[in-house]
Parts: structure tokens; C-alpha cells; sequence
């Protein structure tokens, strides 16, 4: 595995996230509520309004534009599910608003797209709000979504940034008729979206766990810098993960604790489940930890190899090295230079402390 | 981006707070409440009071310099917004103190510009204080000012240290009655003004965010000092940002919890986003430190890099110094000296002794 | 004892737990609830259950492999401990799920071997899943394997992924009616089976204090870099380890705080035995720290010393062996090579260099 | 500003606490209550009581050494502020606690100079204990010195160690009956007293402050050892400043939820500022943690340079030693000794060799 | 002092404790409550029971060592004491059990030499159990052995290890009637015994502080390995220390909540004296720390300084080397060598290169 693969393969799609939006806050500053702004990356697609409303023996599915529309789903004795693409008309968030009765500090969250996960209960309906995550293979980035859910009796509205998401199955499974869920309210409906988000970041998450585990070879064979840049960018993506999963532990324990039905059981499964990433994530950087850790060992263990080495080979030669200048010199008045065996007497002079520097070495443990 | 640049751009002006009120503290002690003294760096700006007297169908605003004034606007049949620039002169706190029924130990708090963030909720108000951060973008400073709330039935109290604030586009909304502003009380008012605030934390919080991205590639192109400086100076300041959000968690929470009627949801709301800068700045330091590990893995291996080169020429060549040293030297009885091909066979030894190193070096993985 | 042994001791057997199963929760998600699909590697042994079925007088012990015949063990008169070794096939979970009534959601947390160790409390029964963690000395690995309890009223369902445990012993109590296992209900029988489990958890948690034992003479001893790759991967087992410990210790306490009956004193007692194991857990973390911290001084002092003589070596002969190098010179006019002592002086000169730097060394503390 | 300075400036007086008790420890040991010993280090002084009797109408101020003259002061009906001066009289302290009804667990604590502070209510009375701490400018070293308090109804015992106090404010206060101290019970003098402790340890907290910010140019400027010396004693002052701050914080929120009047604003005040400084220690400590970073950066990034430095220095001059050094073997047959231009061309190819040496560097952005 | 001293000072005396009955447990494994088996290591010794039943008039003191005799005393006319001294006989622990009415796993509890210190609560009695730690001055080894108490209403049974302990004291004032003891109940009388071990944690505790104080003046003077050793060793000691004190708080806490007659005030004081070991514990952990971090860093300050000097000597020497290398070599046409100040013109050079290295060292700061 390509260790700039492993980097990039991470590299989050959350250009509209933190940093863009600094003039749309500023705008928005002093404005207060009551004028909602959208905070995001500008989008100019159209905004449609996909409707799937059934009971447990019909279904009518269709596409709507005009919002005035909406007003004949609010009534409980059908499940409608409206999905929004596109938060970024405030007139539309408006609009719906209005015609559901949502408070404007909603509105302006679900137009938000970097509200805080979490949930809060109405009289009326629950509003959640969470980070879709989802990995998209062909470009190899992690696409960041703000997906806004408005849970009242007898509808379920869900708001995307963006067209595209991994919700077909329910849709499938609503038209087919399969499993409970034509039978049951639009909170399981909710809990269906939700799980399938979750179970997202269970994927995620195992992509995290692979990407370390084939860290780990690479540290025991290499000390190459590009090791150590996968690590640290892993753990910085560990970071960002983190700050989706750890609020959303807070959300969806409120939603389990103020359901008092049959859906309890369903929200404490995806409690649960969110719980274990929460755990998967503390233990991945616990793991991340160690891999810095022994990266570094591997790096101060090198540089105490090579120093060792160079210390050898110093010490054992620049005192010969002095030894032959001397007798390199051109004074006229040398005596040892006219001795009979004066040449052979410096190499055993030399090879004598060879030998002793040998000594000193192994005695140091060094060779 | 310059590197320097980034560490300045936060030199917070902080001066007025910590060290320098030692000596107003000394002057304190023992003196125990009833005796205010201004604590902070002095001013001698005369105080104004700007005064907003409205109801959903009148609007009077005014300057006064007479504190008696303020007298008329205790009544709960207007909603009066007294703003008092200058907290430094104690009679001015000790009189508006007389006249709202204001605690002696709140006075202090007002006139302390050290006070830790808070919310006291007493019978007849609500008292805030908290740190108004305010980044002077031709000063390239942040401006660090302490703010405090009275909130009482049908009266607002604001002090602030210095004149100028951001709060204008919020007079705008009350002098041409957009929004709900004129139709609602003095705790929604309060609220507005809390939300410009922590608006600005949110900006500053985005700054602090850019300037983290933008040490990235820095860190990851060069090993120079001002990188990691940068970084540190970075360190420093949220350490300073997160000392003025962390203790405004639990205040604003006190004062969610206080409330009662419709204005519940604004404080939740403004819960929300103190809790998600908490989070932010706990997400920064965590990327700062990454960026810590980053800078010191790569200079580690930049240093073991630098090592590795000079432990080959060293143990390459000082071994052959050695050998020509040898055949340097003077003495009479040199055999190898007087060979026919002794200089072609020194030649050979040496490149046999080269290409021994390489096959070392080869095997160490040096090369 | 042999760092390497160390490292592969503990080699765990978990391929079939986080990564592998990827492509079962693609396939899950979006399904929902209703469709089990087992989770984990897929096996292909027939499933066998083993049934004993006990009242203080009577006992039954047999191999079934039509589930109907499980209908006749729901009744509350004899307790009947049904062991189901296997849980890749849906179909025979599913049967098992309609013979005893076990909501679909604690169906997908047998077949689930990721499952996070935990407790729910039902109407009828109660569900408890965990890590059964046992070392196999002949592969020298340790082996994760899920284990889930029903523990209904007369009835006891434990699902296991691979036939073979640590219960022989306990089935021993049974058949020959030692102890009070015969006179006791469901709910102690669980005790038993969790007791023996948490007893296995003890015995690998002094494994790991064994071998943490183990290590500190070798840091002491060697700098070698198998011990420190030693040290960090049993670091990474005890990551491992904690994240199936530490969940249970909620799980447990609540069983613990659940139970009622006279039961409740051994899981209390078990619940010490889980809290005593999270805290060796803390304990050997923070005693591999202190091995690693050891190690690192090490190191560095090595590099220190190597340094030093490095220094202290390259500090004398250096500027000897450049004053030989100067009379080495062949100029025609050197005054000095002509002086009758110039020899002796130059020795005079290099040995008063000497003396000198001999004296450097001792300010500097180096030798 | 001086290194050494900043160290000694912390130096704390603290030779009376931790480590020179064993002994009296041992001899405690097995005595159980009601054998009263002095913990601490032993004092000659006479005790004296300092009384101050008052109402809002009278004043008597009066020194006693006769413990029996106490007992008129036990009536609520009059204020009286007994200030004991030395704690080290084990006879005093029981008549004490046999006048005033103290518990003789509380004795011992008044005793024992090393006790945790702490408030513990009885019925009769509150018992507090602190450290008092006290910046001596002449000595320039930190006294610390254990505090108790007896807030009773009508009386306020106090126990120091040692004569000498910043309590001389509040004294002139009650003698020249300004603010509000003589109108108020005993429990607002403990409120004045406790007040002025908690100011000093603000006092001391900017000092820290100070220091701190002081070291920031000397870490940025040098990288001489006195500065980490400097940062590491700071650090270990500021644990033991912690050691008496933190516990506070519990204790004064005892004080302040068992108190029903008036005072509790006061206590809450308290409680404020005890929090705000324990925040104010964490912040010192990450700002420490900052800068011992950056030092050990700085170290880092120095090495690198001067290792950066020498192998440039040896990596070019060691082959062009070598190569002048095979031209100046001796060997009679040595072809190139008898060109024309021999010379010449050695200097050409030790140019070449320099050159290709620089491209190398540039390359590895070395120089 | 000796820092090897120090190392083996703390030498715990633990080998009965984790690794050495792992054999006790496996042989346990699966047996379940009813089977007694002593965990910790073996010993032969007779136990003996010391018996001393008393009321504030009457005392019996006397040795028995037919458990039978035990039945008198479970009355609670008087206050019996009964102190076993070793707990390897399960038939001895098991007859008590049956005499006072122990829970088996209580009896467990009381033979596992590793159990967690824990308070239970049970209706006739309270069960204590808790680490006895002893410095034995004699063989500088710190003894742990487990100590477990059974307070009844009339009888306190305690069980040790091995004979020998520090409660000859209150024996001494229960035979001498000083002291408050006789007229008690056998609460206060576990109270004492539980001070007595709670007094020896403070007393070692100071051991650690002086130890830890004793280092820092070494880590100051010297960079010896055996000093990180010994601080490592002491940290090491810590953990271990921690890992008794730190449950205890929990247990102290318990019995202190449970009990609700006067004896609340002393168990109370326990709990401060617990907490205040447990804070220390912090304290000696950071100080360690503090010391950890200084002694590193002035390894690298002195590597950084070796270095420098390395390189400066390198950095000069080494170009001169090469100069006169130059003029070593023996061609025949080299113009310099016949220029009649030849010589010294290369001594000049060799001056300035000298200087000029200087200035650049001087600009670098490195000399």
C-alpha cells in the first residue's frame, strides 16, 4: 500500500465547512434571528422536494416544485417523508417553516451546515441534526453533508446540501412493501436514515482501522518521512471524524430518552452503536499513539546506529591518521626515521591500538 | 502567508488585564466590600451613557451625562437599554449601583476587568459579565474588553471599558423597528447583544482555524524556527481564547436554566454555540498538536538525515586518508615505497575498500 | 526470555472481528432491521446445540439439531441451559428468535461477532453479550470469540461462534451435583459461565503483568530495538484488551443493579472482579510508559556517551594532526624544520595541547 | 530580568510541611484521637490571644494569655475575635476545645500544620482550615502557614502558626467601625479574613503570571540550561500552589451551601474567586507546557544547525584531504607527480568536487 | 545520598501478590463459590487467634486456637476482637464463616490476597478489606499484605498474612483502659486499626516525597543513568502505591455514608486523611514528572553542547588541514613552494580562515 495513496485517500471534502463561511457569520452578525442567511458554499442548483407518502396499503410517490404543495402532507393519517436537496434558499427553509410551524432558530440551523450535531424536542416534532459521512470511491475523498431531520406526527422532513445520497434501499424498500416499515411511523422511518448514517461511520471507521493496521508494517520497515505524514494526517482525519460522532453520543441519547414507544428499543440499538465508534475512535488514536511512538524509536534507534558507527570509525582511525602525519614530517632531525624496523615498529604501534580501541568498543558493548 | 505575520496577527492587547492590577489588588486588600476600586488600566475618558428608551410604538434615544437621570427609566413600562462606555470611575458604578438596587459585590464585578465569566441570577436582575473579544483588523490585534449585563424588568444595563462596540447594526434594528426587537423585553434585547458576541468568538474561532490550515503546508515544506514559533504563539493564544469561552459554558447554561418563558430557546440556542467553540477550540489545540508531532518528526528525521550523509564521507574517506597518510610518511625503509606498481596497488586497495563501505552501507539501508 | 516470543504471544486471533467485515454491513445497510445477515467470517460447521436440562433431582444431557424440539424447554418448571455452538446461520438464529420471543434487534447483536460487550434488561429475559477471551497455549495466540446469554426464566441460551470452552467443569457441577448449581436458577448459572470468563480476563491480565515483569530487566539491559518493539505491541494488546474489558464493567453493574433476588451478591462480586481488571489495566498502561520512558533515557544516554567519546577523540587528535600536517609541508624555506630540536619541540607542543584539552574535558565534566 | 533570580524568587518556605512531620507522625501513630501532638515544626513562642469584643456600639481590644478569660467571650450577644498566634501548645488547643466545645478531631487538625484544606460544619460552629500564603519580599521566599478558623455564633477563633498577618486592615475596619464589619456577625469577619487570604493567593497567581510572561523573551532569546532550570522550578511551584488552591474550591462551596443568609453572596463571591484562580493555574500550566515546548524546539532546531554545519564543513573537506593526501605519498613511481600541470589539474578536480558538493546541499536544501 | 539506595529502598515486598497465583486461579476457574482456595502464596505456619474481649470494666485476654471456642464471643454484650493470623486454611475461614455468618464470597474475599480494597455492607456486619503497607527498615523493603476486617455488633474479627503488625499500641490502651477505647463499640475499634494503616500510607508517603526531593538536587548536578533510573523506579513504586491508596477513597466513603452514629465523625477523618494520600500521590506523580522532564532536558542541552564543540573544533581544523595537505603533496611543479615567504603567506591564510570562522561562530551565537 502507497503511503501518499493512504493521505490522500482521506482528503476531506469540507471546503464549505469551517473556514468559508467567515463572511456569511459576518453578515449574518447583529442580524439576529429572524433573517435567515444561508452559511455554507453557495449552491445554484434548483431546489426539489422529493415526496414519498404512504400508509401500510398505498404509496404515492412523486416529485414537487412548488412549496404550497407541502401543505397536504402535514396531516397525520398518512407517513409522508419530504426530502429537501439543497438548504441553500432561505426563502424555501422559510416557507417550509411556516407551513410546519418551525421555530426560526431550526430554520436557521438547517441551513447551517456547520450546525453542531444534536437534538432538539418541540411540542410539535423533533429536530435532528447530524454530519452525513460517505466515502466516495471514484474521487477518494470524504464527502461532508449536513443532514437536518424534522420528525412530526405523520411527516418526515429530511433536508440535504446536496442531491445524491445512500438512502435508495429504504426508498426501495417503502415501494416494495418490504419489511416493518410501511407499517410503522415516520420516528422509524427517521431511525431507518439514521441508521443507515451510522452504519456509514461504522464503514468509515473500519476504513480507519484498515488504513492503521497497514500502517503498522510500513513503520517496522521503513522510517521514511512519507510514514510519518500518513499517521499524523490520519490522526488529524481521526480528529474531524471525532467532532461528528462525539456530540451526535448527546443527540441520539435524547432521542432514545424522550421516546417512550416501540422506536426506544430502535434508538437505543443506534445509541449503542454510536457508542461503539465514539470507543473505536479513542482506541484508534490510541493506536495512532503508539505507531508515533514507535516511529520515533525507530528514528532515535537509527540515529544511534549511525552515530556508533561513525564514532568507530572515527576513533579507531584519526588517531592512526596522526600517528603516519607525524612521520610524515620533514624535519631534518628525526631519529626515528633512520631506525632499521622504524617503519614496522608504527604498525605494530597502530595495530596495538586498533586492538585496544577494540576493547574499549566491546567493553562499551558498541560492536 | 509569512510566518511572522501569523504570530502577530494575534498579539493580543491584553495589557489592562492580569499583571498589571497587582498593584490595584494590593490597594484592595483587606478593605473587603463597600470600598470599589476600579481594577484594570486606568482611563480617563469622561463616561457616557447612550440610552435607548423604546416600547413597540416609541423609540427616544439620548446621551446622558447626569446620573440622576437614569432614575426614570426603572419602570417596567418601556424597555430602556442604558449603556455605560468606561467602568473605571467608581462613584459612576456606586451611584447607578444606588439607583438599580445593584449588590456591592456586583458593583466590583463591574468594575473589574478581570472578572471570570459569569451569570448571577438575583431577584430583581440578571447579572452577566463576560469578555467581549474583538479582532482590530487594522491593528491586527485582538482586543480583549470585559462586558456586563444588568438585565432587570424593563431595563438593560451594559458597561463597557472602552467606547465602540458592535452592536450597532442591532441599534439600527431598533431604531427602524425591523425584526422582533421593539416588540419583545429587555431579556431578548440582552440576548441580541450576547449573540453579537459570541458571533465574534465564532469569527475568531474561524481565524484561528485558517491560520492552523495554513501552517500545514508551511510545516510540511520547511523546518525553519518561525514555523514552529508560529505554532506555539498559536498555542498561546487559544490557551487565552478557550480562559474567556470555557467558564461562559456554564454561565449561559445558568441563565437557559433561569429563564422561563420564550426566551429559553434563544439562551438553548446561544448554548449551542458557546458549546460547539468549546468543542472547536478543544478540535484546534488537538490539530496544534499534531502539527507539533509533524514539525518535530520532520526535523528529527531531517537531523538523522544529515547525520546519515555524514557518517558515509566520514567512514568512506577517513579510512583512505589513513592509507595515503601511511605511504606520506618519511621513514628510510619503506619497502612498498620502492615497488614498481606500489602506487597502482594502494589505488587498488583503496577502491577495494569503497566498494566494501557501499556493500556495508547497502546493507544498512543507508544509501 | 526472548523479546520476539513476547511479541507473538499475544498475536491475537482477531481477523474475524473489525476489518473483515466490511462487506457484511455494505450488505446490511439500508436493510434495517428484519433481515439478519451474520456478521463476522463466515463459517460452515453444522450448528449442534447441547442441551442440559436439570431440576435438583433429575438431569437430561443431549445433542439436538431440529430446533423445534426447543419448544418443550421454554417451560419455567426445569432449567435447561441450551449452548448453540455457531452463529453464521440466520435462519436457525431466527427460529431460535420466534421460539423464545427475542426482539430482531438482540437477534443482529448475537449474530453480530463486533458486538460491543453490554447488557439489556427485557420483559421476559435478559440479554448480555461479551468477549470471551482465551489464550490457546499451542498456537500461542489469543483467541476473541463473542459470547452471548439469554438468561430467561428456566431457560439459559448461550451462543457461542466455535464450538469448544472453558465450561467442562461447570457442566462437571451439574452432572454430578456438586456445589449449588442444581439447586439454583437460570440466573446463577449465568453467574457461573460469566464468572468463569471474567476468571479467564484475570489470567491474561497477569500474563500481560508477567510479561510487563518480564521486560523491565531487558530495558535495563539492552538497547536493543526488539524491545521496544516488544513493549509497544503488548501496549497495543492492552489497548485491545481494555476496549473488551472496559465496556463490560457498565454492562455488569447493570446486571448487578437490575437483579434482585439473592443473585445480586455474585454479581456484585464479579462486578469487582470487572472493576479490579479495568484498574490492573490502567496500572500496566502506565507501567509500559514508565518502560518506555526508561527506554528512550536510555537511548539517549547512549547517544550521549557515544557523542562524548566522539568528541573527546576528534577535540585532541584534530589539531595534532594538523600541526604534523604544517611540518609535513614541503616549502623550501621553513625555519623549523631546520632547528636541531624541532622535532622535540613540536612533541613538547602537542602533548602541552593535550594536557590543555585534558583539562577542558574535566571542567566539562565529560571524562 | 535574571534566571537564577526567577528560581530563588519561588523559593518556598515549606521546610515546616511534608517531610519534617514523620517523626511526629510516628509518634501519633496508634495513639488514636484524644492524644493530642503537634504536627509541624516545633516553636518556642508563648502563645498570646488577641481578642477584639465589639457590637456595633462598643470596642474592646485586649491581649490575654490566661486561656480562662476565654470563656466570657462564649455569649452571642457581643462579637469576639480570638486570634491565636502558634498552634504548637497541645494544652492550649484542648482547653480551647474544652471552652468552646471543639471536637477533638478538629483539635488535631488545628494541630497539624499539613492538614488538607477543608470545612467541616457542626452543629455548634463551622471549622475551616487553610494555607494562608504569603509572598515575603524581604526573604523573597513564600511562607506558607496553615489557617483555621471556628466560626461560631458570636465568636471567631482563628489559629495561626505564627505571629504577623495581613489582617491589619481588617482590624483598623473594626476599630475605626468603617464598612460594614461591626453591623455583621462573626461569619462576615470569617468572610473578611478568608477574603484577604484568597487575595493574596491572586497576589501570587500574578506573580506566576508575571514570571511567566517573563520567561517567554528569555526562551525565545537563549537556550542556556538556567532558562529550563528557570520553567521547570515555576512548574514545580505551581504544583504546590495548586496543592493549596484546589481543595479550596470544594471547601468554600461547602461554606457557601451551608450558609441560608445574607453572607452567602459573600461566600459565593469567594467561591468565584477560587475557582477563577484554579482556572488560572491550569492556564499557567498549558502556558509552561507552551514554553517548555518551544525551549526543546529551539534545543532541536540549534543541534540541527550545528549538525548541518559540521557535515557541510567535513562532508567537503574531507575528500580534498584525501586526494592531496595521495599526492603526497612518497611512492618513487607516481606518474601524475611528473606531469607538467599535475598541480593544476588536482585543484581543477578539487573545484569540480566543491561544486558538485554545493549542488548536493542546494539540493537537500541545506544551505 | 546513594541513588541506588533510593532505587532499592522501595524494593516491594510483593511477590505473593499478582503474577505468583495464577495457578490459584486457573485451579479456581470454574469451581465457583463454595470451594474455598486460598489465592497468594503458600505458607505453613499454625494459625493462631488472638482474642482480647473486653468491656469498659472487664478484659480478657488470651490465645486460642480451637475455632470452636469462638462461638462465645458472638455476643454483643461485650467487644471481643479476634485477629487471625494467616488466611491459607479454607477449612479455618470456613469454619469462621459458619460461626459469625460470613457470605461465601466474603470467606472468598478474605483468602484472595489480591483483592481490590472494597467495603460491603452486609445487615449483620460490615466486611472491609484493604492493602496493609509496611516499611520494614530492617530489609528496606516496603511489606504489602492483605488485611481484612468483619465488624459486628460486639465482635471485630480481623484477618492478616503473617503475625506481626502495628497494633500493639492500641492493645497496649485497651489493656491500660487509656484512652477512649473500652467505653466503645467495635466500630471505633476498627477505626483505630484502619488509622494505624492509614497513618503508615501517610508515613510512606512521606518516604516518597523526601526520596522525590532527594532527587532533584542530583538531577541537577549530574546526568548519571542511575539517576533516571532511580526516578523512573520511584515512579514506578507510585503506580504501585496508587494502585492501593486510590479504592480505598471509594471504600472509606462507603463506611463513612453507612454509618450514622457518632463513629461518622472519625471514619470522616479517615476519608480526609485517604483523599489528602490521594492528591499527594498526584502531586509526587507531576513532581516526578517535573524531574523527568528536567533531567531530559539537560541531556540535551549537554549533547547540544558536545556538539558545538565538535564542531567547532571540526569546523576550524579541518580546512587548515586541507591547506597544509596542499602543500604536503610532492609534485614536481607546484610554483608556491620555492616563493621565499611561501610559508608564511600560508600561515596567514590560515589566520584569517581562523578569524574569519570565529566571527561566524560569534554570529551564530556558539561561542
Amino acid at each position: 500500500m502507497n503511503c501518499q495513496q493512504i493521505h490522500l485517500l482521506f482528503g476531506v471534502n469540507r471546503e464549505n465547512n469551517i473556514a468559508m463561511n467567515k463572511k456569511d457569520r459576518a453578515a449574518k452578525a447583529g442580524l439576529g434571528p429572524g433573517s435567515l442567511i444561508h452559511v455554507g458554499k453557495k449552491r445554484d442548483e434548483q431546489i426539489s422536494i422529493r415526496v414519498m407518502n404512504y400508509t401500510s396499503d398505498s404509496l404515492e410517490e412523486r416529485t414537487i416544485t412548488d412549496l404550497e404543495e407541502c401543505h397536504q402532507y402535514r396531516t397525520p393519517d398518512t407517513i409522508t417523508w419530504l426530502d429537501f436537496d439543497g438548504i441553500h434558499d432561505p426563502r424555501m427553509v422559510e416557507k417550509v417553516g411556516a407551513i410546519f410551524g418551525i421555530h426560526i432558530l431550526v430554520q436557521e440551523d438547517i441551513m447551517n451546515s456547520t450546525s453542531r450535531p444534536k437534538v432538539e424536542v418541540f411540542e410539535d416534532f423533533t429536530f435532528v441534526t447530524l454530519k452525513m459521512l460517505d466515502f466516495q470511491s471514484t474521487t477518494k475523498t470524504i464527502n461532508e453533508e449536513q443532514f437536518s431531520l424534522i420528525i412530526g406526527k405523520g411527516f418526515l422532513l429530511t433536508f440535504q446540501e446536496r442531491p445524491g445520497d445512500d438512502f435508495e434501499p429504504i426508498r426501495d424498500r417503502i415501494r416494495m412493501s418490504t419489511g416493518r416499515v410501511r407499517t410503522k411511523d415516520s420516528e422509524y422511518l427517521a431511525y431507518l436514515l439514521l441508521d443507515v448514517i451510522v452504519d456509514n461511520y461504522i464503514k468509515l471507521s473500519q476504513d480507519f482501522y484498515e488504513k492503521i493496521e497497514a500502517l503498522e508494517p510500513l513503520v517496522l520497515s521503513t522510517t521514511k518521512e512519507s510514514v510519518i505524514n500518513s499517521i499524523l494526517s490520519l490522526r488529524k482525519e481521526l480528529i474531524h471524524f471525532k467532532r461528528s460522532v462525539d456530540p451526535l453520543k448527546e443527540a441520539i441519547n435524547t432521542l432514545h430518552n424522550e421516546t417512550e414507544n416501540e422506536n426506544k428499543k430502535y434508538y437505543r440499538d443506534l445509541f449503542d452503536h454510536i457508542i461503539y465508534e465514539s470507543e473505536n475512535i479513542a482506541m484508534y488514536r490510541e493506536m495512532l499513539g503508539n505507531l508515533i511512538d514507535l516511529y520515533h524509536s525507530r528514528i532515535t534507534i537509527r540515529t544511534n546506529d549511525v552515530m556508533r558507527v561513525l564514532t568507530i570509525i572515527t576513533t579507531i582511525f584519526v588517531p592512526l591518521t596522526f600517528i603516519v602525519g607525524v612521520y610524515g614530517m620533514n624535519f631534518k632531525h628525526m631519529p626515528e626515521l633512520y631506525w632499521e624496523h622504524g617503519y614496522f615498529y608504527v604498525w605494530g604501534l597502530m595495530i596495538l591500538i586498533v586492538m585496544g580501541m577494540i576493547v574499549f568498543f566491546k567493553r562499551q558493548k558498541w560492536i
